[in-house]
């Protein structure tokens, strides 16, 4: 590292690809051969070379993911006093933008969290003091974001058979999820740059899963490092799954299983069902509808100021961004198998293993046969392939199809969770647990990790009195006979 | 009692849970000891705690709430002359709310009775004359309303094949419920709180009952008395039945039951769908919303005047608030069985006895072996379990699967019921008669007694006609064959 | 009668049902006896008491109604010179009503009828030039119309499979009904009271139908007299059908059969599906709905004009209304059976006789065994029963279960076709024809005969053009192989 | 051919049927005896009798049209000089119409290129920037347009089964489809009059599927001769089908044969689902709504200015108009048959045949008898008739009732494809190849060649994203097992 103080002018001239510089939080750094290494891509970088990028790279980057990815030469020093003084000018004088002064005025009015009544009134406030980058980046969807409502409203088709006049004094909600204690059948499933929502990111959902007793699996994109999330546990014994993406290179691989060991946690959750990322619209379209938005606010004609349109146009710059950071993406292995990489998984760890986007009978099949530990069926929250079949569905059809599966492995469903009911209709035919990914990505955007354990209390209160309802004292007798799939589509009441 | 007369400053200072002082009609009762009896939860009264509490008191109890729940010594005696002045001037001064002066005006405009030619004419009109606190109890159903939408909807994936050439000048629409007589194969299915709507509260609906020849199921939950509304018969020999929520302690219950029979009461239908009550958040969130409307009609910012937020925010104070209030419920059996039960309650009563809650055909068919003399299918009015069964299909199932249970006791269903066609629906079905709850209660609301009476002249025009339409001169007539649940989903006119 | 010319304070005192008289024409009737029998209530005849009727009357009674009903000594005389003149100055200075004003502002903008592309625009263009009263008699249907809406949806779940590669050059779309020549696969189905949407009434749909050589079904609550539809033919070969409803009396009955055949109708249609009238809530609420709108317009406020509410409100003045009037409707025949009533007609006519209103398999096999000669599925265009099946569904259940009725009768449908493409599918499932009953009433309404002649035509074109992309050169090409029910729901266009 | 200059008074005189003249691009014709030949009707040219037509002509009509139908003698010569400059000026003084400003602001503010993601952001953009009579004639569909609808809809009954662990790091998405390489299995489908939407019309769409390697059926009904498209051919080897309107004369019909095999077009796509044009309703009221748009704009009465309603206004002028010009369509063959055409197009050519507008299995199982190389499930775009079912349900059928037939030709589809998704649904249930047709036209309006070219590289995209996440590296590998119809109607996002 240079001890040498640089100018934002001596900066400035460092913008191509050839020599691609970048100030954050005051240090300079050279980024240039880094650039085809970027899981997010060059032209992102490039956006801000020769500039200071600290407040767009903070919240969705791990404080070690430079440490991580750049050689120590790569850092070049700090900037010099006057430059500091003129970067904190500029932040200062910057205006606010439409959408910051929404977010603000939303934040103003945001209601007491006691009357957040059940998940979707806590989605309805993120939504609204979200920036809306964040809230694009969140609720995106693959294409025209069906599987994404589909993965909800196909809990709607299944319906209750509540038995009467049975003992439901006592309820005992709490279950074991690979052998680990859960107050709960509901899980954190992995959902990642928690950071863009909240200053503290993963941190509290961590804590309020701790102190209410569930357990979360760590995303591989968390915007915090796996080492601070396990740091953030509330007790030593406090429970974490690992979302594990796994590298192409079996080494660097290996070597990630260890930190993970290394740092206790509990089971790795091997992720099959986005070897690339998927095609999310709303996300790549947020930023062009910010840019329109601003340009309005000033009066000036959305198309004149745009450059002419040219066959150079053409280049899809960001459409396959993945909108995962600071993972290992980029080097993902993309050529798995059951025969090969279970394996080899088996030979590097003794953690137990969950094979995560299982999608299809015939998959859980062979992921039995493979002999894991469980199975997550899971579509990525509908952001991977439309028309994926919701995980409900694909559960009913191992239930009817290849009931034998549940005896070999524990199997869990995500996607589309929003009631204690959705809950219980998973478990009746045959899940182990049910995970929950943007729910707590909300809780902690609109409440922090109070708006976590809020989320989990409510959902203890809808499971506990489901399970009264239901004619149930404990989780074991939620069993097939208890639902039923309707051959007719319930008017549902917010869509 | 003391005789002593209180100040109203006197009676201030007992504003805690250490010591709790209330009035009501002038007159004030140490609370203190009965705070974790109260059905509603303690934070009701605490909220009223040293104040007049008799505006909020009346509509929701009974009058003999206090006597039967509060020892003698507890009656502190009356409140001075000045403070009975006090009171009344500060009543009279009271600045009207938003939605008192929304129903002062809809009730100036409100329509003339021989305009409602449906039993929805009557409920929109209802829906606007009460206030949103009553329209928020009587229509909340629970979670996201679904199955109370869905209990209305079933009835539309049935179709008549009606028959023609058949004679049909004289048609009789009378049964027999029970043994007893009524005009109608309708029946009033209990629903409480009718002073909510109405000053006269239940007695309007058994004197309309009365007076058109069908029958009531009494409420555990009215805001009248049991002897109050025995005492509302039209002529001694109008039969009642009662709806009853058994106590945990079998020697209360037995006393319930031997009060019921001294007033003459002349069945028993055992409540079973509601050992807890559901989570109804339409109910919790008005108060909410009312504080809301009032806040902006004063030009002040929602969010500023509130308690900053905290880990005491999490406490779920009213949800789990069951809405009945002045029965037993708080001390209710959630233990019972078919095999216990039954038998116990066999051997308190000769009264006929039916199950009242059943919701799939296992449960019927348990109710069958269990001997008693009727099941009415019914999940509360979609008030308690999100997704359970509509009772319309519930009563197909029945009829598919187990059509013998027909030939051991009667069937009645319950929930979302608004026309002439769902009653002879259901009877072609199996059923021996329908029952309607809301749409008494919204009738009492709207129109009184007179709202009772018109709803079921509706209803009595709308079966003979439809009997006359179907080719069927007789409620027997009413068979199987002239229904087909269809595999398409009409058009449905009002959603 | 009486020769005296009566003044209008002599007849003004008329007024009660002890005696009641009325005006028409400058006529003046005693209608006291006649209270009880009058087809529409007597309550209709008494707001007019003491006054004059004739813009009332008009529209809806044929000519000769007075005199078949009323006996010539009820026949009171003219009134004198100053009360004609006064009812003429009242009428010119009568104060038009907002529905009137509509009206004309729609006649004026009315669209030229080469505009009219297809049958829906012309219904868009009659319920904007009808008056709210006519329009609400027309559209409506029973209770919440769902049969009536379904009537027409049902077309939309079956779709063709079109054949390709057949010789389509030459297209024959001619057939006959009941051996009568058709130049199309339609008729004409009975819908009464065409005086109300244009001055020259049935005969305008007489002379279209013979124009474009299809048959018209008379309606027996038609505004013009049997007779003077008759002499409307354009020739005097012209086929002609007659919707007979059977009075209770089989002298009477048989004295309209002879009456028909004098007039050489062709065939009879005999009516079971509308015994009593159905519940049409949006034909009684007209009245109340433009009181309102009159009220508002003079800023008065709805309610407070209204007498007090009380029990005498309960009286349900006018909701079994029938809506037809001029016909026997009181005194129809509710006893009919398939065993007795055919016999009878049989042996007091030779003309062809169909049974109009079956709605069920069972009725249309017992019709077959009755050996009429046709049947024809129909609801009464969802006026009746609502839930009672749409046609096409009926029809479709025949195919199915059981095709031999096809073999020993005719079969037709009504209800619900707009289009050529829902003509084909219901022949290719085996019937005969189709009839179309409202089309032919918004016809007349927005442009007279010229109106009906251009519905005809669109039918053809549409019929000719679909049977050509069918691969069909005759209408004995449409087979049950052409069409398919499927088992979604298309997304209707017009809803 | 004269010599003579003509005035514009001089033609003006000829605008009868009896002598009807028309100036194009400054030149004379006499349609006179052309006019029942026309194939879009005469009235549309008499409509310009006597007149300067060329703005009306040009898009719609290629170059060689006239030399093609109008013998030399009847082009009459040049209008003379002053007439030439007194329709020049005419021209620039004309007002702009109300959809032509519309146009103008619509271009001026449309979206960069890069910001079109998917199809239908595209179709979007063009909606806006056609004029409404090339929007109407691009987007009509048959009737009320449900056919057209359910072609797109019919996909999302189809869900994928993903497969999971398998190698995708390699994806090739390749195929041939008769013989032809194509870099993707998709194809242009035959979709006329694309000068419509831009100047260049077909040659954009030529040069756009030649640069990435995609083959365009050109259709009949082109605005460019079929010589001018085979010029547009990025190299000589770019393979191009033809879309065949067969001519009842075989002379004709063989003549045509010729024309396109000496211009090196590679296959025949026979046509058998128009033998006479839709009914189009939005195309026929285009024309009507923009004049009421401008007579609004002039606060002119819509009704007034129209000729008084009478008998001739009957006429359906324009109703039957197929709306493709410049083809032999007035001529077609409407006696078509397997076992005669089928044979005579063999025996005069070797290119190979397919057979375009195959709706049912029957007819997919004679084709294949016929022995033809291919067959496109079609129906034209829910163009024709309304009712015809979607290609994919037909698609479905064949794999299940006569899977055999994909054994013996291949199997492609056309119509409602907007997604990737959808071309690879298609692909497992057999189809070799996938049809845009609606989506070049809607891409060369909105933005010409580029347009053309970012279609086809998103449909690439979408394509490859989601063969890698179905777990398949060849479109070889995506088989039946990979799709399940399901048994319910996802809510759609963009309806």
């Amino acid at each position: 590292m240079s001890s040498k103080a640089w100018s934002l002018s001596e900066v400035a001239q460092h913008n191509t690809t050839s020599s691609c510089w970048v100030i954050l939080h005051n240090k300079v750094y050279d980024m240039t051969e880094f650039l085809p290494d970027h899981p997010g891509g060059s032209s992102i970088i490039l956006k801000y070379a020769g500039r200071d990028a600290t407040a767009v790279y903070d919240p969705i980057h791990p404080p070690d993911a430079l440490e991580k990815n750049l050689p120590p030469e790569r850092h070049l020093g700090d900037i010099d006093t006057a430059s500091v003084a003129s970067l904190e000018a500029a932040q200062n004088s910057k205006r606010k933008t439409k959408d910051e002064l929404r977010v603000e005025a939303a934040v103003a009015r945001k209601p007491r969290i006691n009357r957040m009544l059940c998940l979707q009134d806590i989605e309805d406030v993120a939504i609204k003091v979200m920036s809306y980058k964040t809230m694009s980046y969140y609720a995106s969807g693959a294409d025209d974001e069906l599987t994404k409502r589909e993965n909800a409203n196909a809990f709607s088709r299944f319906f209750f058979r509540p038995r009467v006049m049975r003992p439901i004094s006592k309820v005992d909600t709490s279950t074991t999820i690979l052998g680990f204690k859960s107050t709960l059948p509901i899980f954190v499933s992995a959902a990642g740059l928690a950071k863009l929502g909240h200053p503290l990111g993963e941190a509290n959902i961590t804590r309020g899963a701790g102190r209410t007793g569930i357990i979360q699996m760590v995303s591989s994109a968390s915007s915090l490092s796996v080492a601070q999330i396990a740091e953030s546990r509330v007790s030593p014994t406090q429970p974490l799954f690992f979302q594990l993406y796994k590298s192409k290179d079996n080494k660097i691989a290996e070597e990630r299983v260890r930190e993970i060991e290394r740092l206790d946690y509990n089971a790795i959750f091997l992720t099959v069902d986005a070897p690339v990322g998927g095609n999310r619209e709303r996300d790549v379209r947020a930023p062009f509808e910010l840019e329109d938005q601003e340009r309005e606010a000033e009066g000036v004609d959305g198309a004149s100021q745009d450059a002419p349109q040219s066959e150079d146009d053409l280049e899809e710059k960001s459409v396959n961004f993945d909108g995962t950071i600071g993972s290992s993406l980029h080097s993902m292995d993309t050529d798995m198998t059951f025969k090969e990489t279970i394996p080899w998984l088996r030979s590097v760890t003794r953690l137990p293993i969950v094979i995560k986007g299982v999608q299809c009978v015939e998959d859980a099949v062979l992921a039995a046969e493979a002999g894991v530990d469980g199975i997550l069926l899971s579509n990525h929250g509908g952001r991977q392939l439309d028309y994926s079949p919701p995980p409900m569905e694909v559960l009913y059809r191992i239930r009817k199809q290849r009931p034998d599966v549940f005896d070999k492995l524990e199997v869990y469903i995500d996607g589309g969770v929003k009631r204690g009911t959705d809950v219980l209709k998973a478990l009746c035919l045959g899940a182990t647990a049910v995970g929950l990914g943007r729910a707590f990505l909300y809780a902690n955007s609109a409440y922090g990790e109070v708006g976590v354990v809020q989320t989990i209390r409510i959902m203890q209160r809808e499971i506990t009195l489901g399970m009264r309802l239901l004619g149930v004292a404990s989780v074991k007798e939620l069993v097939p006979e208890m639902v039923e799939r309707v051959d007719w589509q319930p008017a549902l009441a917010r869509l």
